[in-house]
């Protein structure tokens, strides 16, 4: 059984991630890690995920070596550590954007310098519904956003039909979305009974989204805004297409059945997805529907923003890694 | 001072618009009406109104006469009572939707049959900012629905000035908005910890927005997407915008200070205005934005659905009709 | 493998047993039932539930035998049902009132008429923890009620060693507890941004508590007062214990540390629980501490109104009733 | 006109304070301080408090003299700052506990060595219903806490005709009543759907409450415990009352009416209130209860924490200490 480690667990992607594999029936939770709160124990930390390990300080030489690692570190601070761990021989599911770009002036224009520039652009992108393939040999799997995720969950069939002109991407997203740091933004008085839209015309997300979108046949600069509703955890990706030409519902319901009959972490709804529908899930709902009136095409995703946006989606794909079912250790 | 009265004042908008009447210095509020709750009081059905009057059966004859109304009723009930009061030489502010629309087809359309056809379009549209010299002598004045009212608020410097090609109205509001009865919808356990998109491609707010678009110069088909988020009043309309050329942030600036320099209940803001900003108030809060990267112009307004979206600009609009100070009896 | 039924399916604590006997390993979910929303599936109305099922109308003769049943009527209607199952020699786990009560007159005080007199006061109670002997050969499981659950799991250990002379439970309850009826109480804009105290003074559970803290031999009059608090799902009792003599930190940890040490559900917790801890699982988890300014022992109690406090703990009486581990099917 | 200042203008009570008297008709908001967030506006950090000033850092040489201060600091620092205005013959209503215990040994084992020695115990106690002769020629009130505040109304009745023998009080607060200060505890995830007990046997408020209690003529030790519950502002106390001897309902009610039937700012409701009753307002209501069945009386009270609990009620007691009509500025 593979000895696996969480290096970040303290936050809410990384805490979620330990939870799961410490229950999943494959792996082995070696160790997690957090600098800041070192010695506390995860289920002191977070009483929802019962993981009786103590957070340990992230010195690998002491720790020992373990066969995969899922890293749920900033960007900037997590590719240092990632190269450490694959000059270690170790499995890495980087939960950080430092390695979903291939585009080093786009990294540098959007993140500042990069943290391990000679492994720069080495992750595969791992977002499995979209990309299994290239997953299964991959030692550096990059873990997409959680934005991105459902963006491109929701717009990947219209990219590779030639259906996607222009889009405009609203999203909505629980409060965990923005991290467990304690700030004006994360208060409950700020968040409670708000909704705020934010990193207007410059989520560091755009630019991930644009470069998945071209690779699956869509060069085009997404109009992209993410806004902050008051809930804990869920995501909502409200996409608004002009396909280029006239497309009947009949055929949009093809192109999505097709693309998605297969798939176990993807569903499609007669009915727009609510966020709580998919909760504490892996799934991804998707409702497509053409508007007659107005000749778009409106594509609705929700995911977990702390499972298939984050966490579980890291299981995904060490399952994926490892030459595991799928699905195991994540319903 | 004149006499006036809510009809249909058991709902959130009615009995919100009851209270700033109650305690309005120039009017005189002189009964509230109910067919459901009629007998209970007024402030024991919504204890934060704190308006100490029995709710009454809607007997015209009985109740007397007023010089103004605010008719609260449900679209299609509204219009033979609208037309009632009138023919009894009141003056109406109407919050339904039966006089909005100028086209009886497109009315019948979204709403069926009209309740009041020889007053059938008859109503003045009753957005202040953008319509107050039709208001001034105005005897039936058509409330705005809520999502129109910040939908056009944020769209018309940019309808006026010929930059509106194209837009995606993608709006939030809380539950408030639909309405006070028990539904499946309205149940706490099925709003918390949700947002779900509604009426896609057919909420009956779309036609008045392309109706109002098109007068004030854009005549375009929006898109247009309400979603549900779990707060009890507050809406949000993020419109996306394609203006048919650049436009520099300068400019739209200009444009927006030039349109709301003189209004009192509209705020441009620096930042992406949050629902809460205005709660309990008449306002709008705007926020525009030129996005260099794909062209598009972002606009973000922000009201709250039960009082700009609803009662208050109905009290403005009394205040206009009567010629008080358009902010009277609403700060 | 025993087949199994739930009857009253489509409430939020029929539902969520079907939900949890469906994923279990021991038993066969043969069908579940729903007078109103007979012909809709189970995955449709309750979307987070991923039960493939239609909704049945009840009728039993032509649904057929199971091995047990979980009945999610309201009190008055259950007991007829109940007994016909019975008579058809179906085991019931009934989450309503109706065999929880051992002493009619107190029931029809409390209840009404009851709907089978003739198997009147024949439950067992169905709180595993204290009643674990009696529930081995039940036919009849008569599932406590949510307030009970925790209250009683709070208090046993006191009232067992003779320091319950008084109490008050101050309890707190989202409001899923409420039921899945649209009301007015129910609606998101009456419990949003609100606490209200309700049944004060006459909450239905409150005989039910005096019933079973007599039997643990403290017969007391409990003061007990729910609250309505804006969540979905979550419980505490805030229970606040005269001992009748002075008790010492030491000895009220090793009381609930005796009585519960070999409980899998019950936890003692180092700090007062909050509800979220154990949201969607079966535990309760408790924290007690003596006050020395006071004297008072105070206890509070957490679990999940849903679970622990009706659906999981039917789940675990059903494994209890079959000789299976008692926790299967539950984590 | 008398002018006023607020120090410590960016919490949320110093915040609201000056929202107050900025609007107030008898008082001139002169300046706001606060030390972290010097050279922010007011109207920027709490974008629902239209003030539009500056706040600036609190040296009172540089600001210059007001005839009365609002001092919204923590306990602790408040004293010597509040020593200093009084020095410079500014009248002072002082939000902290640092002046509302007589007892120095008490204050010194809840809260440490008091800043200002030679001004300890100086405070008058700011519950203007309970003690409104000698807040007429105060010179330095000691604004309750918002818990005392709600209990001391819902007992004060009782106490003073001698039925307190003992009381549970059971309380529930808002968020907001945690600070504006970003931590671990009032992260949106942290409170979101969760309800927790805090200050367990061991809130700063129990000697405050016990204290005046007993200056009302029952010197019991209360049992005292908040709970923290989602939702912004609001509070409530419910309190279990054992009388010493029976009281019927009719009596119980007699008491409160004649306690409270000439108090502007308390109302008795025939229901238990909910919090959202009363937010937003200066009010507190209460619902008074005999139990029958177990002789206790269960008195709820309701009131905003950020109002009554601090910031309206401190602009109650200015209006007093300057004679103007007691609700002057806060309707």
């Amino acid at each position: 059984m593979p000895d696996v480690a969480v290096l970040g667990a303290s936050g809410y992607a990384g805490a979620l991630a330990a939870d799961l594999l410490w229950r999943h029936p494959s792996f082995d939770l070696r160790f997690v890690t957090s600098r800041a709160d070192a010695g506390r124990r995860l289920d002191d930390l977070h009483p929802r995920h019962r993981v009786p390990l103590a957070l340990q300080a992230p010195d690998l030489d002491r720790l020992g070596k373990v066969d995969a690692a899922v890293v749920a570190y900033p960007h900037g601070a997590a590719a240092p550590v990632v190269a450490d761990l694959l000059r270690r021989g170790c499995l890495v599911v980087d939960l950080s954007a430092d390695f979903r770009l291939r585009d080093r002036e786009v990294y540098e224009r959007w993140y500042g310098e990069h943290g391990a520039p000679d492994r720069f652009g080495q992750g595969v992108y791992g977002l499995p519904e979209l990309n299994r393939e290239a997953l299964a040999g991959a030692r550096l799997v990059a873990n997409p956003g959680c934005y991105p995720t459902a963006a491109l969950l929701a717009l990947a069939p219209l990219a590779r039909a030639g259906l996607l002109e222009d889009v405009v991407i609203d999203a909505k997203s629980g409060v965990s979305g923005a991290g467990r740091q304690a700030t004006e933004v994360t208060h409950f008085v700020s968040a409670d009974e708000n909704v705020t839209p934010y990193g207007v015309a410059g989520h560091r997300h755009s630019p991930e989204i644009d470069q998945e979108l071209a690779a699956l046949g869509a060069p085009v600069a997404a109009t992209f805004v993410p806004h902050l509703v008051p809930l804990a955890q869920g995501e909502l990706a409200s996409c608004y297409v002009r396909p280029g030409r006239e497309v009947a519902q009949a055929e949009l319901d093809d192109l999505f059945r097709e693309a998605y009959a297969d798939e176990a972490f993807v569903e499609l709804a007669a009915r727009p997805p609510g966020m709580r529908e998919v909760r504490d899930t892996n799934l991804c709902r998707i409702h497509a529907q053409a508007d007659q009136r107005t000749g778009r095409l409106l594509v609705f995703a929700s995911i977990d923003n702390l499972w298939k946006g984050a966490a579980s989606q890291a299981v995904q794909n060490l399952n994926l890694a490892f030459e595991r079912p799928e699905g195991e250790g994540l319903s």
